[in-house]
């Protein structure tokens, strides 16, 4: 679960779940606490009306996700017995569009750090020092400038040789999707226009490239009014995005020697490592995944439809890597459900055709 | 008077000055309330001597000097005929060296404000949203390093224009000055290298060349741990230092002008303008400045220096351009007095001698 701030901009209490019309606000709503609750849910809709499952049903709970999730890799590493399945569902991403069934078949990894400046030891006046002394809010606006350009484009040696371009059939499928990306920028995004890589197709660059982001910089002064401090020290918080088929310890030793290239005179720089996690990718012919897509027709009454995520889910890779298993990622969340923002927010009538579909799911495998 | 934070780096509390050794250490304990009570004194002293003082004498206190002086410029633009003076003596520099004494005839002038950039109507989730989004911590870093090169040179256009080098005669008098360049390095400055404009010595950098410092980016998330999101908003404080003749108001139209030229896609810019003061610079040949560098000749046994700041006091060009006087700045700080940081201190023998210095030049003014 990622962590409430900007607490003042929620309208109710992030920990305190408020119904407003069908929907119900809360940190973690959709993403993952309504979502988990709809595997339980679905599962114990079947033990009261038949008293028995279709198939053997185990569950995994973990709260880690959104910080990393090396524990839980360590836990499937060391126990493939205890958690051998033929494969896994995953409730932890979103319908394409409202009342349109989805099954994600490729997310992307996650590699996650500080950058860490360290210029002068203590704190200096700018106008006695400005011209000779460094400062580590500058050096990380050029080591961030050098990462990637104005474009969009990661300027990382080597950081796009492994990618994968979608194959034909997949962008054709994504070019048709019912999509309006004028909607899509004045309602989802609200900025003044849409950036990313020139000439490269909107799902492309949010489900198929990866990214470089600076996600807040820490140091110097922020307060109101004028302070003209030069900061002994900086932090920023940066991120990649990783696809197919890259590998994050590769991205990670190719990020940490890009910033070493990058780094300006008369500063030291680290790099802190919190998390790195695999993108993924599944064959959408696979029986479970066919089987879930079957689920979800059947209770939407549409046809389901198969998109990528750009977000990362890190047990995705895990269970591929040590168990070997495809994960079926039946998602019931909406565009618009704010997560990692304030106002988080799970659309109640999906949750319930969450837990029928997840339930029909277990039934199509038992037939 | 500066802000105290950090506040955990103060070895005694800032608001309750401490006595250590020598030392005085307390926010503001040199710059500038313990240099304003050196003037107090001095008449105090010379009161309770004589009876009188040998020549007219007005006080004009102000606490606004960090926060840009924007009330004492009206204040003076509208009554010079109670401020009339034949000069102005300001105590808010420092000696060049401990036992030197030293009279200041320049200062740099100050532009302080706020880049504010916005993207996304609301912050995303990185995932999600990540090679789409506007991303406004990684514009102000575009928008900075478009301000300034990696050598430190300032690219916005026509902004060196006015600058005017320092006279043959001045750049040999600081090549002679006492001076270790490592040993400034070391102990105040205790960063790995030297930083700023190549082939330009290190006096002319911080005195005689105007320089763009970034003080503070908020926005997006800098607490412990991850948070993946792409702020909605971002802010950084930024500065410039002017040098004659360069103009505030000129240097704050090429400024914005320069952040319009350099504002990535997708987000919206504004620069807001919190305070500007104007560089100064006064002819050492000037009776007043001599009247004060024999003072202080006296008090400390050793001729006195003249040399320049790089820091700003905006009443200087106010004095200067509303009542046409000439400041003498008298200045008893020292170069290790951790100005505007934690642990800001006044070396208490160079109080005393400030007061005495004062005293002697009013003496010899009346004369």
């Amino acid at each position: 679960m990622q962590p409430p701030d900007p607490l003042d901009e929620w309208k109710s209490p992030p920990f305190d779940p408020t119904v407003r019309g069908d929907d119900i606000f809360a940190r973690g709503a959709v993403d993952d606490k309504g979502q988990v609750l709809i595997q339980v849910k679905a599962v114990e809709g079947l033990l009261k009306a038949t008293g028995k499952l279709p198939v053997n049903v185990k569950f995994l709970l973990e709260g880690e996700e959104e910080t990393g999730g090396e524990h839980i890799e360590e836990y499937v590493k060391t126990r493939p017995p205890r958690l051998k399945a033929d494969a896994a569902v995953v409730c932890d991403t979103e319908m394409f569009a409202p009342e349109m069934p989805t099954i994600c078949v490729g997310l992307r990894g996650l590699v996650y750090g500080e950058l860490v400046v360290e210029g002068a030891s203590h704190d200096l006046h700018s106008g006695v020092y400005g011209g000779a002394a460094p400062n580590p809010m500058q050096a990380i606006a050029e080591i961030i400038c050098a990462l990637k350009d104005r474009d969009g484009r990661i300027q990382i040696p080597g950081f796009y040789d492994r990618v994968t371009p979608p194959a034909e059939k997949e962008r054709a499928a994504w070019a048709s999707l019912p999509f309006d990306e004028r909607e899509y920028l004045e309602k989802e995004i609200g900025s003044i226009a849409l950036v990313g890589e020139p000439g490269v197709p909107l799902f492309e660059r949010v489900w198929a490239r990866p990214t470089f982001e600076v996600h807040g910089i820490r140091g110097g002064f922020t307060g109101e009014g004028a302070k003209t401090v030069i900061p002994a020290r900086a932090l920023a918080k940066i991120s990649l995005r990783l696809v197919a088929d890259q590998r994050p310890d590769e991205a990670v030793a190719q990020l940490t020697a890009a910033i070493k290239a990058a780094t300006p005179r008369g500063v030291r720089v680290e790099f802190n490592l919190l998390s790195a996690g695999a993108p993924s990718l599944t064959n959408p012919d696979n029986p479970f995944i066919r089987a879930g897509a079957e689920a979800m027709r059947k209770v939407f009454g549409k046809d389901t439809v198969y998109i990528r995520s750009g977000g990362s889910i890190p047990i995705v890779g895990v269970f591929d890597r040590y168990l070997g298993i495809p994960s079926v990622m039946m998602g019931f969340g909406l565009p618009d459900d704010n997560l990692h923002a304030p106002n988080e927010k799970f659309h109640l009538p999906n949750f319930y055709r969450g837990i029928e579909s997840v339930g029909r799911f277990l039934e199509i495998l038992g037939a």
